[in-house]
């Protein structure tokens, strides 16, 4: 056997599907994991692969090629440091060190500065496709020295997912913690992408009072156009599966309604927050999962507030509203899409990265849970102007935009109408009237904070900084 | 003259007022800047008054008596933490230092925590009410050791707006940073009020289509009613102001439509997103106020991306209208509040803080920006029931919410349907619907989440963690 190309660190799922799609690809791995009979497991399970494991970190450490190539797939945090520190002393200048984990980007700066004093790399990579995007291809965000991505670019290209024109879903993103952040933002708009489909899914049931299957069978139809998508995919198929403990029903309807997370969506929320963007939809999405987690609070609300019995009025066209559903859900998704990479090109100004956004919607074209052709819109609308402000402005999404909205604005309404909250719909035409809005009321907000706090104004018909003499001054 | 019993650092407007407000209750007080001729004019031009001036904070410290008390009026950050360095060493056991800056808790929560190993209390104290507050009567947010508290208690009590039945607007709010986490909270509660009365007067005027003399009558009639409270009364009297450069216009017709922060909104929201409480409202009123922040892409936006023009349909009941409109800007504000106890609620669990939310509300009924007699509901609510877990389980809150709730409905569907945005409202009426819904489409999300991660879901039939076989396992 070859001396290991590069090793993995952490055998759990993750960390044991990349080794094997890395194996897959002619690479002699070296394995390891803190507790050893783990990392036996693994090599016994695949005796006839060419992973070679090791029970301490220093074998682990020699047994590798260099430049040494190393990939941590532990737990975000702690865990991470502690790994490290293991390791440094370890290793030698020029070693490439990449940590594969959900890690908070700013982690990731804080840990490529400390390590690039030693000289040695450190890649923060945003891996995306769970389980089994390891093993078969996952879109991979790696961020960090790019002379250290250079040394594993090649293994990392033939490990990702490979989009339809073969372009494999991997790329530089930019420096220190980029990687990290363009996998937060992906996570981010994967939580919004689910709300979507949560609401309309919602609305199709509550309102129109459409059965579990007949949803799934516009979902699949959905996923046959525009909407095309994994998400949307899954969702046909999650409708059409019945409860595996024989309750006879669909398996929807025995899972409880409280939905979990691990805290990438409220990242991102709190990051457009403090980089000063709109990110309303993503942001629903997230107080979403929060409030569904509610479930006794709920279920003591549900009896004492009232609302509207869902219902549709006498000779609606079914069909034709469906269509408006379609429609905007393809609206808000487009919205939620534009205030993620517009969340992301404030990030390149704050942070200091060169960020190629249609290479960026290009690497999640496949492998990763928002895969949809749809990227491709994005990256043809950043092929046409690079330096595009707001996808809004580019001529595809606009005219979707134009076209679409009208559809929106009844859909929201109706959900408004009959209490069936849609928040993220909601959230997406607001934010499209605001975003085109020439005049907003926020003179008014603005001459409320110059009364109460001299905060000073600006004036739109002159240069200046202004203070109205709003009452007697002592 | 008395020997000081407090000292005041930092003598731009909101020191000077404070240390103005406190000898005007008989005290004497030390004033020190660290530009000495801010000192000195303030001693000149208030030279009748008990102020003692320093010019080296070693004779300010030297003039106070013991157990000094010392108010810290100066920009947050690394100012106060410079400040804090110099006094240190100056200070004895037993000393109470206040910091009445606009500080972030956490930052209080390390200050004190830090000196508290010297043995001096350290009080985060939230000031609210601006400068002429400052100077009469602010509504005072403070928090550090009771018994620090204790020791200052009589002057803030003084100093301290009055509510209508003669209590100080200042209470022990808790320990270490809770004192500037309420006020965190109260100033995000701020943005959430002030953007949705300009979400209505937008809507009053783009699509009812009055005057702004019209608009600022129907804000006085307001005033008068459940709506009473400061920030109505003052966009009353903000929407009769003339520009007083001379161009005849309404004032705030010149303003340009771009409002400004100073972060303690972004903080309130980030840190709703932290201890998981949906915060929708305040979330949308700090994006719409980064949305206008972006004059020039707007501007660029609103030539491609078109809408509906805002029109009333013929033979609209325009005062009922208005009335509806009056509904749903109370009802919003309800939920705003809402989200804003529950926060405080979980950062009372999650930082190990006693905070007395019907004391919390009183003290906001005056001094403070949100000062409205409708903080008396609140007040009496947790008086009911101090364990409330939601403002809209009680009953004055239930039922308010249930008679306008058709409402906000209406009036969302208008503004939606005629492309005038309204985040705020629509964020209002959607966490209502999503609060009381017994069932959320949150079950379908969480069948994602199994499907494509194995983050396994539990069921509404039975305990334990399941997961389904979505498809053959590797």
């Amino acid at each position: 056997m070859d001396k290991p190309q590069i090793g993995v660190i952490g055998m759990a799922v993750m960390g044991k599907n990349l080794a094997l799609n890395i194996e897959s690809r002619g690479y002699t791995v070296a394995i390891y994991n803190r507790t050893g009979s783990k990392t036996e497991a693994v090599a016994k399970e695949h005796s006839d692969k060419k992973l070679v494991p090791s029970y301490t970190i220093e074998d682990f450490v020699a047994s590798l090629e260099k430049p040494r190539r190393i990939m941590m797939m532990v737990k975000a945090g702690a865990g991470t440091d502690a790994v490290i520190k293991q390791l440094l002393p370890l290793l030698d200048k020029g070693d490439v060190l990449i940590d594969g984990g959900n890690t908070f980007f700013k982690d990731t700066m804080r840990r490529n500065a400390e390590l690039d004093k030693s000289g040695i790399n450190f890649i923060g990579m945003g891996v995306s496709g769970g389980e089994l995007g390891a093993l078969e291809g996952p879109s991979l965000m790696p961020g960090g020295q790019k002379e250290a991505y250079d040394l594993v670019a090649p293994i990392l290209e033939q490990i990702a997912a490979k989009a339809d024109d073969g372009t494999p879903c991997v790329t530089y993103i930019g420096a220190n913690g980029a990687g990290h952040y363009v996998k937060m933002v992906h996570n981010g708009i994967e939580y919004g992408d689910m709300e979507l489909i949560a609401e309309v899914y919602n609305i199709l049931r509550q309102v129109l009072g459409f059965s579990v299957e007949e949803i799934a069978d516009i979902f699949k139809e959905w996923d046959e156009g525009e909407l095309q998508s994994y998400l949307v995919e899954i969702t046909a198929d999650i409708l059409t599966r019945k409860d595996d403990l024989g309750t006879g029903k669909p398996v929807v309807d025995v899972i409880l309604d409280a939905a979990g997370n691990k805290g990438t969506g409220k990242w991102s929320s709190q990051e457009a927050l403090e980089v000063g963007v709109p990110q309303s939809l993503i942001t629903e999405a997230v107080y979403a999962r929060y409030i569904s987690a509610l479930k006794d609070e709920r279920v003591t609300a549900s009896k004492v507030l009232h609302g509207p019995e869902p219902k549709l009025a006498a000779g609606v066209d079914k069909k034709a509203l469906v269509e408006e559903i379609r429609q905007a859900l393809y609206f808000s998704k487009i919205m939620s899409y534009a205030q993620g990479f517009e969340q992301m090109l404030a990030a390149a100004k704050h942070y200091d990265w060169e960020l190629d956004f249609g290479k960026i919607a290009a690497i999640w074209r496949e492998g990763c849970i928002i895969r949809a052709q749809f990227l491709q819109k994005i990256t043809s609308a950043y092929d046409q102007k690079a330096d595009l402000q707001n996808l809004l402005l580019d001529p595809y999404f606009t005219n979707i935009a134009e076209k679409y909205q009208a559809a929106v604005r009844d859909v929201v309404a109706l959900a408004v109408k009959n209490g069936v909250p849609a928040p993220g719909l909601s959230a997406a035409i607001n934010y499209y009237d605001s975003y085109r809005a020439e005049v907003l009321p926020a003179n008014l907000t603005q001459a409320q904070r110059d009364y109460f706090g001299a905060h000073t104004y600006l004036r739109n018909d002159r240069e200046g900084v202004f203070h109205y003499t709003w009452y007697e001054e002592q």
